[in-house]
């Protein structure tokens, strides 16, 4: 992790509720020449359902072909998680999948459990191939030493370029019964859907069927990681798991209709926006958090088209990285997305001013849209006039930060 | 324009041949806060047949709308041409439309032609309606003043955020007559096709008919501009038309497949080829200019999308402009592109060294790329192992110099 927090960083980690049902701890492969954590294991001792959403990449990582073929090979079911940081494993060919059959042999052989039991993901550089046993050799030692999870430190042991960790938590009832959700998340770059570029880890004890664990986790994703962005750039080893251990006695939830399930939903969706947006805000060299509503859109599809044309606009995040409410920039890019619209109809509010309607400018209080923009979180909304479809998506500003950490990662 | 020179501007503005036929002027409306001249104005006393290109943005300018109409009203013929730079006119509604009108109506007073031949552009910030004559009122003194093009002074006229004016020219025969050749453009950000987010106007005094006029652009815009990319964003005012005056004499064309005419589209290929890499080398902040070819697409359609997701990637770009040979981040941004590929055989050469064959990592020589990422000419291939498809992008680093430029363009 760097060491200078965002300026957008929340002031601590939070708070996590424990998660009955898992094990934990993290160790050091010294893929990093700095001295820190680098590895992640957990264990569920009773098994856990498991759901997942994984990157979009035709270039995906060896690990995430892993985790999708596990899912469904393992029919939902999860015994062991490996995460490394300091190397995505991704591009590595036949290398690549040998680091995996041989952490998924260890960590087999310690849970007692098959391959399809055992989920693995991996972030860092590209295209660096590891010894078949660079992992494995090190879930041994760590075995024993795992305990109830200490959210901060898994959280530290998976990170990059983060600077800092990010985690998000709910206690709510299923029937009477108290279950605790945690939630684990790593990026600051590469943050585009989809997915949104990254490792994310949620545990919970409620007992939830592989069915219902997938279902909650693919509608979701699509409401939180897949709304933001950082440079548009997309991860080959995008990962999130959600491993549902039931290990706090709740009642088993088979079906995702079942309204004893609805103040859980409401907590994970909760859990999984408040990380999303810890992404943004840890958005290599961000200083200004962008939220960005559409409406009036052919569809709530058309209207996340043109919210992350506008997101992704190098040109509209260098002028909020500037304090420069330029609207103008928000026009270009609603017409480079080439999704239809009334131009005669456009209108732009930025900071809850309206500062152009109906296809022109028209005048507004610039001494207030100028103090919005020099906060740290900006407002734009931009009504299409075409008709009901509506989003809403995340980003960052474009600094000269972000150039510093990406000009030269890898020394 | 910019008082610092790229640095891969380059020496000096070329000598461009004479165009009979073209009588043409510049002038200071008053746009800029320094003194400047934001105004080109261009009169073809016997006429000529224009072809065009421009943008496909949906929130495109009055200007572009009034261009794409008089092209097809007109039939293809053109007496007159109004440039002003300072303000792009787009997202203005109706008082973009009534500034073009009055503009058209002052120039067709001047040339004696209807509205039909007269051509309009303009370049600048988006969304501040100018007053209807604020253009107009300073054609009558220009025209006075028109002379056989000086290209300098013209490319200069229409400038922005260019740090150097570009020109580019030829001189070819047809059928033995002697035809000449030049072409002016501006450009150095909001680059992306389709088509380049710029203004540019080439000029000969071949007599070609608008049919053949039209061709030419069509087919050459899509191998020149349309192969360029500095931010990915996409500009409102994208303009590009060729005015043939027929005045050197030389026989008319009106079949592009015509053997005589072979000469003159190669050297049309060369300028459009020529103006469109120095708008990638006038690339805000941009230096280095990267070439990046790919290889072994399903078509050449998939090797353009494939190339431009690596060139409009912010990582690679700011991992060139680190001078770091990162092709990890090549993997990357063809994994995201969503492009078919055979990942088995995904292969990266740079700077003429393979860094990575048959979907992994290959030892090779770093010391001689590290070399080749220290200079100002960044190369890159990549196969994507599947057909014969091909294509070859342009574009420029992304340094902090971009984010300074651009941060507070307006002020």
């Amino acid at each position: 992790m760097s060491h200078t927090r965002a300026p957008l960083a929340p002031e601590r980690f939070p708070d996590l509720p424990p998660v009955r049902g898992v094990r934990a701890g993290v160790g050091r492969i010294g893929l990093y020449k700095h001295v820190r954590n680098d590895l992640l294991f957990a264990h569920f001792p009773d098994g856990a359902s498991v759901g997942g959403a994984f990157t979009t990449s035709s270039t995906r990582s060896p690990d995430v072909d892993w985790c999708r073929r596990a899912l469904a090979a393992g029919g939902g079911k999860a015994r062991a998680l490996v995460v490394n940081a300091g190397n995505s494993n991704a591009f590595t060919g036949a290398a690549g999948a040998a680091k995996n059959a041989a952490s998924a042999a260890a960590a087999c052989a310690l849970a007692g459990c098959g391959p399809d039991d055992v989920f693995i993901a991996a972030t860092g550089v590209i295209g660096q191939p590891l010894p078949a046993h660079t992992v494995a050799e090190h879930l041994p030692g760590l075995w024993e030493t795992m305990t109830a999870p200490d959210w901060p430190s898994l959280a530290a042991a998976i990170a990059t370029t983060d600077t800092y960790p990010k985690g998000a938590g709910r206690s709510v009832e299923i029937d009477g019964v108290t279950v605790h959700l945690a939630g684990i998340a790593k990026g600051s770059g590469m943050i585009a859907p989809n997915m949104a570029t990254m490792l994310v880890f949620l545990f919970t004890d409620a007992a939830l069927s592989p069915a219902v664990t997938q279902a909650l986790i693919s509608k979701h994703v699509d409401l939180t990681f897949n709304t933001i962005t950082v440079d548009g750039d997309t991860s080959t080893s995008d990962t999130l798991l959600l491993f549902a251990t039931g290990a706090s006695g709740a009642p088993l939830i088979t079906d995702v209709a079942d309204p004893r399930l609805a103040p859980f939903e409401t907590a994970l969706h909760e859990v999984m926006l408040d990380l999303a947006l810890q992404v943004v805000k840890d958005g290599e060299g961000a200083e200004k958090l962008i939220r960005i509503e559409v409406q009036g859109a052919h569809s709530d599809a058309s209207a996340r088209r043109i919210g992350l044309s506008i997101a992704n606009s190098p040109l509209l995040k260098t002028a909020v990285a500037g304090g420069d409410a330029n609207w103008g920039r928000v026009v270009m890019a609603v017409g480079k997305s080439g999704e239809p619209i009334a131009l005669e109809k456009l209108a732009i509010r930025m900071g809850g001013v309206w500062t152009a309607r109906e296809g022109g400018a028209i005048a507004y209080d610039t001494a207030a849209v100028d103090a919005h923009f020099a906060g740290r979180a900006i407002d734009i909304l931009v009504d299409v006039g075409l008709a009901g479809g509506r989003a809403v998506v995340w980003t960052c500003d474009l600094t000269k930060r972000y150039i510093e950490i990406n000009g030269d990662y890898r020394s």
